[in-house]
């Protein structure tokens, strides 16, 4: 992959605006679809030659798996905050989905780009896509087969109650306004009332 | 748009060789991408010249009107017949939870694609998509509604609510494996186990 050489201020700047670039793209892949994109509409967009956007990104791809991981990272990091934070299974569900959502509404192109695009990803790339993706429903799974053992949820399958939890989640960057009446948080509030109390062996009143 | 002519045995030969057109067609979008698609593709994939195609289709944006429609005449099609069988809000959410994973796993290209390529509709095409695709969600609500007013569910906002019920069964056609170990009723059954629970006003036991 492209990759920042030289010292580390040097390599900072190259981020950031490699950072910038990816962010602009995913605006463009999002309007008019990543294979109806072309090299010289990203060049364009982010008001760069051919030769220096290849700096940044090395591919049409690579940047489609930067925008990815630029999501991923921060889902990651997210996952990583409520883990340390601990707390029972319940207490962790609702931070995973305050964290989840907060994600999904700062970085709504970026979902919209690698949820309708991922197929586009060959290789390594799409293995690393894929692991990302997984090692994260492991962590929501393993907070349900946690409360399943705990006995603070009924013992459904942690699977597919993980595929609810998700669903519910994941797909409001189909609806989500972020300038609209309702912030994040209060739909993952509501979210978590509905979900925690539908797992619930003992109801909470 | 496209239009079968002449008696009514010619009209249904038409509307069913229209059908297999489409279907084959959410196929090959599926794989490949709507933009990335061409009508010299679409005519090899289902053995047609060109003009023979465009009696069919009309055009390639009309072709994914047509997709979209397939999959929403089958979910009114689901959603009336719940509605005429009647039942208490939980009865009926549980009912359409399983008509709609129903036809998304009886359509999961069809879905695929016009999830991911509806921005690419356009005038009355764009208007149809959102009104056919926000009735059906308002049927959701109407139930939901229905539910806090009879007391049955607690009083959550049925529109946030609706969110989480129609998030995690759309969803599934990311996940859902029309050959794997659940069948799409025993998901169903157990999304509406998780909600109906969780919206409850008296715990069931």
């Amino acid at each position: 992959m492209a990759e920042a050489t030289g010292s580390p201020r040097r390599r900072a700047n190259w981020q950031a605006r490699r950072d910038a670039i990816v962010d602009t793209s995913a605006g463009v892949f999002a309007r008019q679809g990543y294979h109806a994109t072309g090299i010289a509409e990203l060049c364009t967009a982010n008001g760069l030659g051919k030769g220096a956007l290849y700096h940044y990104i090395g591919s049409k791809e690579e940047l489609l798996a930067a925008i990815h991981d630029r999501v991923m990272d921060e889902v990651a990091q997210g996952a990583d905050r409520v883990a340390e934070a601990g707390g029972s299974p319940s207490e962790q569900l609702a931070r995973h989905g305050d964290a989840l959502l907060d994600v999904i509404q700062r970085y709504p192109q970026h979902v919209w780009v690698f949820l309708h695009e991922f197929p586009a990803l060959t290789g390594e790339r799409a293995e690393r896509f894929r692991k990302r993706r997984r090692a994260y429903e492991r962590r929501i799974e393993a907070v349900l087969r946690e409360g399943v053992e705990t006995g603070e949820f009924r013992a459904l399958d942690p699977w597919v109650a993980s595929r609810a939890w998700l669903g519910m989640h994941n797909y409001t960057y189909l609806w989500f306004d972020p300038g609209g009446r309702l912030p994040a948080r209060a739909v993952s509030e509501s979210f978590a009332d509905i979900f925690l109390r539908g797992m619930a062996r003992r109801p909470s009143g």
